[in-house]
């Protein structure tokens, strides 16, 4: 068990059976309701593990939405402080989330607006919200294909992170975690980036080690910048042109969150190669390396014209200029680089080529 | 001009024109979109005001609203959270509230989630908003007949008072504040509120200082315990019985807010007599006086059954037991007072048998 330090709530990574949960449950939360939320994954796979080891929660409600990121829409939020209100949940009560990031996302804003603010806890079960979307506050659902256009930023009362749920997860899920891992060391700690390259192309089980330090780099990020003012923006590093490739081929490839954040940051690492000085050899390692892993989507001329397009509507635009993350070096990132469309246009142009190569 | 101290955003009671209003939008908003949300009625009679004086709203997108509580749920807030999306409007941008508390509460809380929140102005038009709605940082929207079920604590960048906007309102709605601004002298202050009585039986127009007076009880008290997890609780005085009143009511006298506050605190008044120790004299005063400003409504055993049904419901109680303010003496409170079912019954029969002799 590993107790991580952040701004006024518990973290625990390891054996949820050896954390501080059932005393938390016993202590401060005897006399209230308890909630559970899941989707139909985590109601199959990963409630019976938490109901059967926490007699505490052996009268909680369980409320269930269907899997994905279509249910991360206001009509079923709304449904869910429905279903609190007849279950005269008050303030005082407890809402646990055990899910993906669509279930702690959306979890953690429901308990934050229900009520003017109703106590959660995130377990998150997937690789990508246990390394990412679980932790710095950011809670939130989309309206219509706008993502996370609705939300607060909120923390929950704790965060456990038990690898015993990865085990759960099928290969496109556990792959688009490692895409937010590899993130976490481009931008923060090369020798972090290489734990995770290696682990990748030879590892058996994730090391809880390798774990434990993606979370560390998240977690210190946002608790010095938890209302993403400065520097979190780093955390968007791969993310202005990996939101477009995950938009932009939604309906026809489907592509998992971290493998479009995968193919753009090696997109932003060639412009962080022509723009802020990244060896042209660490560049080409790391594209190597990650387009090894995620498959570089084909795309057209037409794609190239409706992702840039997109990328005039990135929500961290301001004032009309593209802003962009950059890596000067592995292990090192700057924000708010402004980077124009020829640049962007010129990047599709190149990775275009490349696919016709790699073919 | 008089400016109140707060926990981190300005609040000016005054003329607007000569508040710092204007500076902050040139300062702080000049890039920055601006969008003014109003209702019916304050878009007929306060927005041109706004408007005329400030050239820096010339271009800002207005979006207006069904007037009254019915309009405070999600259908509609979902359409003006899509109106901003339509309008490209940022986390950088300015949302302004125009109009009375369903207006602030709402538009808070719109703004608050909006791309985890943006920036928002309360400038409050009804009276009922000057002295209670627009300040504390309670945002938020009714749930069903769940009022203001759903919401977050989120306080505006400023907060601009001008008396100005009383003239516009109904006589109706002078006297719903009134019964909050009585509320505000028996908890924290029994000069101002010989004072407001004063004003209600002789004045003319509204005396700012008593206005002013007033912000500052409410502003004291959140600055205080701005959560409400102890101090703050004595805002609700009134409030038990009150809330039940009203809706109550609702679908037959519509009471005001104000009125069904007012009406609460003659009946928790009594009920302090009876139970700490508030002296016959002053309650007999009180009493009074309030009954001779807002009408009691009659009601049968009927109703009382139903409004102690509700009493059990209602969302201060802990672990179901009904808690309350009282008052042991005329500007002091006390609050999370446990009264059982009985010491209600008796309260409500007694005032059964005294509407009797009041006609």
């Amino acid at each position: 068990m590993r107790r991580i330090e952040t701004n006024g709530y518990s973290l625990e990574v390891g054996s949820i059976i050896e954390s501080s949960f059932s005393n938390l449950l016993k202590q401060k939360y005897a006399d209230s309701k308890k909630v559970i939320l899941v989707d139909e994954n985590t109601h199959a796979n990963c409630l019976s593990y938490i109901i059967t080891n926490f007699s505490e929660l052996s009268e909680a409600e369980v409320i269930m939405l269907p899997a994905g990121e279509d249910s991360k829409q206001m009509e079923l939020t709304y449904s869910v402080w429905e279903a609190l209100t007849e279950y005269g949940i008050t303030r005082f009560d407890l809402i646990i989330n055990l899910g993906g990031g669509v279930i702690t996302d959306m979890g953690g804003f429901i308990a934050s607006c229900y009520k003017r603010g109703c106590d959660f806890i995130n377990i998150p079960t997937s690789l990508l919200a246990m390394v990412d979307a679980s932790i710095g506050g950011k809670t939130g659902i989309n309206l219509g294909h706008f993502k996370n256009q609705l939300g607060v930023f909120s923390n929950p009362v704790a965060l456990y992170i038990d690898p015993v749920f990865l085990s759960t997860l099928p290969g496109k899920e556990v792959l688009s975690g490692f895409g937010e891992m590899i993130k976490h060391g481009l931008i923060a700690d090369a020798e972090l980036y290489n734990a995770v390259r290696d682990e990748m192309l030879h590892g058996e089980t994730l090391e809880e080690d390798i774990l434990v330090r993606c979370i560390e780099v998240k977690n210190e990020v946002v608790k010095q910048d938890p209302k993403e003012s400065g520097l979190r923006k780093i955390l968007n590093f791969g993310h202005t042109v990996g939101h477009v490739i995950e938009g932009h081929f939604l309906p026809t490839l489907k592509l998992s969150h971290g493998h479009s954040i995968a193919i753009g940051m090696v997109m932003e690492a060639y412009i962080s190669m022509k723009r802020v000085g990244l060896s042209v050899s660490d560049y080409e390692e790391l594209a190597t390396f990650i387009l090894g892993q995620y498959q570089l989507p084909e795309f057209s001329d037409e794609d190239i014209k409706s992702m840039l397009s997109m990328l005039q509507n990135d929500k961290k635009n301001r004032a009309d200029k593209i802003l962009c993350c950059l890596i000067p070096a592995l292990g090192e990132c700057v924000y708010d680089q402004e980077v124009d469309e020829q640049m962007f246009l010129e990047t599709f142009m190149h990775f275009k080529n490349l696919q016709v190569n790699l073919n």
